[in-house]
């Protein structure tokens, strides 16, 4: 058996130097990636899921994932009246039929004349349906107590991510200490490092201090930019307001200072906005990097450079699959603009259906519309019970002795410090990865370490989000506590 | 006035330079890429049915655009089982209504079930929902007379784009002549140079024999093989089949062939493969790459490295506003999967609108089902259609002098040949983009000019898609008779 393993590997390893394509001679920057929101843990979790259908005994009935925010996989209900358009667009024949409101179906009626032929299945211009991209500059008009916003000046997307990663694209150039640097919060989100690293731009890490609720210290990001002038050429800062992984909302003094400082250090600014509807503490306010900007002065408002990013995925509605968003650039030079929209046409269009669900969060149901006491309802309760959830979540971490959590302000995620006994950390693997696989395999919980985001050096966290239903949210937080205590007993 | 022009140049520049982002210090990457389907003359067209809109007086009345591969946009309707489907998983308290079939009802359970929370609206496995993936294996295996297919070599995509670009991206490394180097027919389909711009790769052109109605001679692969080796590594061969721009349809016997060249010369072989029902002409015939290159026996099958695209967006259901696809790869290196599979979760899933739009068309409703013969006569009837365009384009094109059209064997394209006077061809513009700007404003025809998609040099095409309603059809191949008369008049 053993000469016949060898024999196989040694077979597989001729038949990988042959290959065209292997991991010697593949792209290398696709090799540094890493994005730990689906790495090892979860290909395990998805593993053991189905060694559960299959039968084998775990000490657990089910895995349940807290790896990545996904509202709808938790059990959160879609809004009902974006469902209904959705509906009506993509099957017209509905239109005659009684069971619809009218809203719903004048919505669905403006949207399929606004696309190609009447048909979701057309495609768009490349940045997205222009009556869609005025409901967004609308909606942002509104959102900024009437600050402008320009249609031109939209771009909509697949996701927040896509558009994201087209700005840092338009932003990488240079070679050597020329290079494009592109500041980025520790801990981040990964698809910031994971996208620099495709890019082979550099990262400028500046650290959140946990102390004091992972807020943002513009003495920070001078240190930072500064260490990195030496190596490369500091070009953007990027900001996720509301936080993740780490669940903080800026105040607005601390967005009027990183404005500021991005002024002065000559910094694109780069705002992941996909949490604004998401602020659960009380006296915890959005505030959008845009309007704080204008209401700064046309000092900094005719002169700061700034993308800011919105999504479908988040917030009350939780549409993921959809793979809407938008981004609004301000500041941004014409040439440039010809040229990202010349760039976002070689992938023809984002989505159709998720353009036309990115309409209705941007311009849902009015006061005067039959929908709107539904949709009403359905949003503030969705919010109501993450608000519910953050708090729980914060308060039942904090009562479990080596386990430090956060305010969760906002965002859907907390990411709480870790107090881990002696020989978890001599172990061969990253400490809070070996605690997050161990968590996984005797509990059954999917939570990401610390290390997928960035940390500082000695500390171990891990991500949870706070979407599993109430009463799930509550049994993985008594396991989490159950499992600490355990795992603190076994390794000191 | 005109120091006042002058003045706000001068202070657009000043502002041009001032900027973080501008032409100078963006990514010299992005501004190489071109692409010609969306560019200048699709602007202009847009801009001149604004002005048509807005009471401008035209000697036209609409701008009929042949310029992309948009049936729905063209009057083109929906498969109703496909949309009835979707409007089920996204609304599916529709279940309960009667006016549904059941086939819809259980296709749409069964999607439903595959998603998570039972929702389109969270995020799938990376790589797409898994129940897709192994539907889409079934028709591989179907369409290839039983040839086996894994699930766990299909990737789920965004378009088939997305993935053409993916693979680029995978097989990209190495620097001066070491430079991965990526074998693309001339003419070609620009997202093709686009990606490889962008990737800075290099494009080793190959050219298409259009005396042999765009036929692929591997004498040709051979020669620019050879002329590549000097001063790259070329790693990858991509063919279009059947042709984009070209409309031809490749024999079984040059399949063959350009896998043997491929095995020879130890290349990446990209089979973009989106029209693989669009074959018109009698005595044509689909045959996949996967196909051959199995039927050629293992000495080829255990060898050659193949990914093949396919997508919703063409065919007979042109449903291109979901952006769905997926793409099969043979005989990958292991480890490269897992670093594909890292790649895709960056950006998290697909849109699942696509992804089960897709499992549709992979899936479509059975004999024994209710749907069935609906489906078959919406079926048939598109591709009868297309077939009659396709035709119908061929022969009048050709009784124009000067324009010389090769049969239109498949896809949705014609890349006619034209003759232009000496005194167009003197312009300061490319003459054939000169020709198609006139044929626009003049005749509100919008065409690409055949130096978009790129031709030997000193000749001259367009592109045309044969996508518009017969009617309009007759119309648009009518004013491209009258104009090519005229414009050759004008410029003799």
């Amino acid at each position: 058996l053993i000469s016949h393993r060898q024999d196989s590997i040694l077979h597989s390893r001729t038949m990988s130097q042959a290959r065209v394509l292997n991991v010697d001679t593949m792209n290398p920057n696709v090799k540094r990636i890493e994005y730990a929101v689906r790495g090892p843990i979860v290909q395990r979790a998805v593993q053991i899921e189905k060694e559960l259908k299959e039968g084998v005994k775990k000490p657990f009935t089910e895995v349940i994932k807290a790896n990545i925010g996904d509202a709808h996989a938790m059990g959160q209900k879609p809004i009902t009246f974006f469902r209904q358009v959705i509906a009506l667009c993509a099957y017209p024949d509905l239109l005659e039929d009684d069971k619809f409101p009218e809203d719903a179906k004048n919505r669905a009626r403006r949207i399929l004349q606004a696309c190609g032929g009447g048909s979701l299945g057309a495609y768009s211009a490349s940045s997205g349906i222009e009556v869609i991209r005025q409901d967004v500059a609308k909606y942002i008009e509104k959102r900024d107590s009437g600050i402008p916003s320009n249609p031109d000046d939209i771009y909509l997307s697949t996701g927040a991510s896509d558009a994201i990663v087209t700005m840092l694209k338009l932003l990488t150039s240079g070679e050597g200490k020329t290079r494009t640097g592109v500041m980025i919060s520790i801990p981040q989100y990964p698809l910031y490092s994971a996208a620099l690293a495709e890019l082979a731009a550099v990262q400028i890490s500046y650290y959140l201090d946990e102390d004091k609720c992972w807020s943002l210290d513009v003495n920070e990001l001078r240190r930072a930019v500064k260490a990195a002038r030496e190596h490369c050429n500091p070009r953007a800062l990027c900001i996720i307001n509301p936080g993740n992984p780490t669940g903080q909302v800026q105040n607005r003094q601390c967005i009027e200072d990183v404005i500021r400082f991005a002024a002065e250090e000559h910094l694109f600014l780069m705002a992941d906005e996909v949490y604004q509807d998401n602020v659960y503490m009380e006296g915890c306010q959005f505030h959008s990097f845009k309007k704080v900007l204008f209401e700064m002065g046309s000092e900094y408002s005719s002169v700061v450079e700034l993308a800011s990013f919105h999504s479908t995925s988040k917030c009350y509605m939780g549409e993921c699959g959809f793979r809407g968003g938008y981004m609004e650039v301000i500041n941004m030079d014409p040439d440039v603009k010809l040229q990202l929209t010349k760039l976002v046409s070689v992938q023809l269009c984002p989505s159709i259906p998720g353009q036309a669900l990115l309409d209705l969060v941007v311009n849902p149901p009015q006061p005067d519309e039959p929908s709107y006491a539904t949709f009403i309802k359905e949003r503030t309760a969705n919010l109501h019970i993450l608000s519910e959830k953050a708090k729980m979540t914060e308060q039942v971490l904090n009562t479990v002795p080596g386990i430090h959590c956060n305010p969760v302000q906002g965002a859907m995620y907390t990411f709480p410090r870790l107090t881990l006994p002696e020989k978890a950390i001599n172990a061969e693997q990253a400490p809070d990865m070996f605690y997050c696989m161990k968590l996984l395999e005797e509990m059954g919980i999917c939570l990401v370490p610390g290390s997928g985001f960035g940390q500082r050096d000695g500390t171990y966290h891990f991500r949870m989000t706070i979407l599993p239903a109430t009463e799930k949210l509550k049994i993985v937080l008594e396991k989490i506590r159950e499992f600490h205590k355990r795992f603190t007993e076994e390794f000191s």
